[in-house]
C-alpha cells in the first residue's frame, strides 16, 4: 500500500489550496494526516461515516456498481474523498475565489 | 419556489449528459421527476439519506458551516445533490470519455 498512498498523496499535495490531508483505514482509523491529532479523530470519525454511506447508496441502486469519489462543497471550504480498497483519501481544499 | 425551481432545472438540464433530474422534499418525496416511477422512488429515498448524512458531518464538524453542493462520481455515472432550503435537486450525468 505504502507507495501507492505516497504516490497519491503527492498528486493531492501539488494541487491548489490544500488545507489538510488524512489517509483513513477501514476502521475509520487515520493512518496518516497533516492535521493536528483532534481535528484528525474528528475528520475520520465523521468521513469514515459519509463514505460508508455513499457506498451503501450507490451498491443499493446497482451493486455492479462502485462509489470512486466523492466531493463535498460546503460554505467554507471543500472535502475530497478518494476510496481504495483499503483506505480512503481525505483531501481538504479552501476554495479559491 | 416554483420559479426558482424551474431555473434551476433548466440550468441543469442545458448540462450535457443529464440522464435524469430529480427534485426531492425534505421528507423524502420526489415533487418533480424525469425518471420513471419505480427508479424516481428508489433514487429519492436513498439521495435523501446521503444528504442528511453529508449535513450532519458537515454540521458536526463546525456549526456555523453548511453543506452547498455533493458530487458523487462512480464506476457509471456522476450524482450530484443540491441542497435548498425546502428541498434538493439530484442531477444523473453520464461521464463523456
Amino acid at each position: 500500500m505504502s507507495a501507492e498512498v505516497e504516490e497519491l498523496l503527492k498528486r493531492f499535495q501539488s494541487m491548489k489550496n490544500i488545507t489538510g490531508i488524512v489517509v483513513i483505514d477501514n476502521d475509520g482509523i487515520a493512518i496518516k494526516t497533516t492535521l493536528d491529532y483532534n481535528l484528525t479523530l474528528h475528520y475520520a470519525a465523521l468521513m469514515q461515516t459519509l463514505r460508508e454511506k455513499a457506498r451503501q447508496v450507490v451498491l443499493d441502486l446497482d451493486a455492479t456498481n462502485e462509489f470512486t469519489f466523492l466531493r463535498l462543497r460546503t460554505e467554507l471550504h471543500e472535502v475530497m474523498l478518494c476510496p481504495q480498497e483499503d483506505y480512503f483519501i481525505m483531501v481538504l481544499q479552501t476554495p479559491s475565489d
